[in-house]
């Protein structure tokens, strides 16, 4: 595996196509497709034979040449670049609409995370389970962050709250924030990471592709 | 106004910034900003000046030499390029968690895009509003997009019901589909654009960026 030096060289471009390489491998290999040809792949993904091999080479090389890629060995390769078998731990702070959603139906296990627990401010919640993950009481969260080694903040909690909430899992040493509040938070800290899901860029985008149609 | 030949030229890459660029301006405008430098502009956005006036360039160029942009004529500009002034209608498929989060918290309108109904198959929900957005009977769904010139679909559906939903919305004259369901749309339609929220991509993104640290 590449050091953290080599990782950093990374463009955010490679790393945004690295989990559609994961998801179309797994999608190969779920179809009972054994290998595949660089042409081929590229084909199915709209991109260049040479720019996955390009991508690829960041990590090492994993093609033969006449051969191409043996699909299971390389969808595991690419999983564990993307630190799937880290063994990465998150809590979801907020359990409301969206926290719900998150906990009821967006599967962690299949990305290689473990769900441990929800945190909310509400006493109806609190001590209940939502799918099989417990909530916890907000007050609770610093602690439990700290003596079970979560590394993964998911916000979905109300704007008001989200830079407060972000400082305090950043305070009690979680390295990755995945921010559904759709919006900007101010953390400068070093070695920390957010990631935004912003809905709103997705509406946009979609809202130029169909217009002037 | 570019031309839909015109616009079609534009590549991904810049259609995403677009997006970014109009976060920023309302961002800069909201706080008072008038006037702003490429350098400025690029700077707080990690990118360069050189690359803003090339993504700009496909729309017509919006800046004055030693002037620099005016930001809210570049936001409204900005707004205009991506179809928030275009009139989009959407209705929400699927009132579940991830439907309610949509209808509760998002805004829509912020956007440009008004949010006209949302549609279940629970008998209990269908007559009831969600926000102030009423929960129609699924069996009217077509009915609805054809006569109220819906052109947005927000598929926050089951998996097991996504395809058959988005054949069926896209019958009934819908031009996107923004689609939450975490799952690929078999969708070769000719102008009909499927914007896919991947959540397993963020997350994924967010575990590279956190490996070996």
């Amino acid at each position: 595996m590449p050091t953290k030096r080599d990782r950093d060289k990374v463009s955010n471009a490679v790393i945004r196509r690295l989990p559609r390489y994961y998801r179309r491998l797994d999608e190969l290999h779920r179809g009972g497709v054994e290998r595949i040809s660089s042409n081929a792949l590229a084909k199915s993904m709209n991109l260049t034979a040479s720019q996955i091999r390009q991508d690829l080479s960041y990590f090492g090389g994993f093609g033969q040449q006449g051969y191409g890629y043996h699909v299971e060995t390389l969808r595991d390769k690419v999983a564990e670049i993307l630190g799937m078998t880290s063994g990465h731990k998150a809590v979801v702070l907020g359990c409301g609409n969206l926290g719900r959603a998150l906990l009821l139906n967006f599967h962690f296990a299949q990305y290689g995370v473990q769900l441990a627990a929800a945190f909310d401010t509400n006493p109806e919640l609190v001590g209940t389970s939502i799918g099989a993950v417990p909530v916890l009481d907000v007050a609770m969260t610093e602690e439990y962050i700290r003596e079970n080694g979560i590394d993964i903040a998911v916000l979905t909690v109300p704007q008001q709250a989200a830079e407060a909430v972000a400082r305090m899992v950043i305070g009690a040493g979680v390295k990755g924030i995945w921010n559904f509040t759709n919006m900007e938070l101010n953390i400068q800290t070093p070695g920390i990471t957010v990631e935004d899901v912003h809905f709103a860029d997705s509406l946009l985008a979609l809202s130029y592709l169909i217009s002037d149609q």
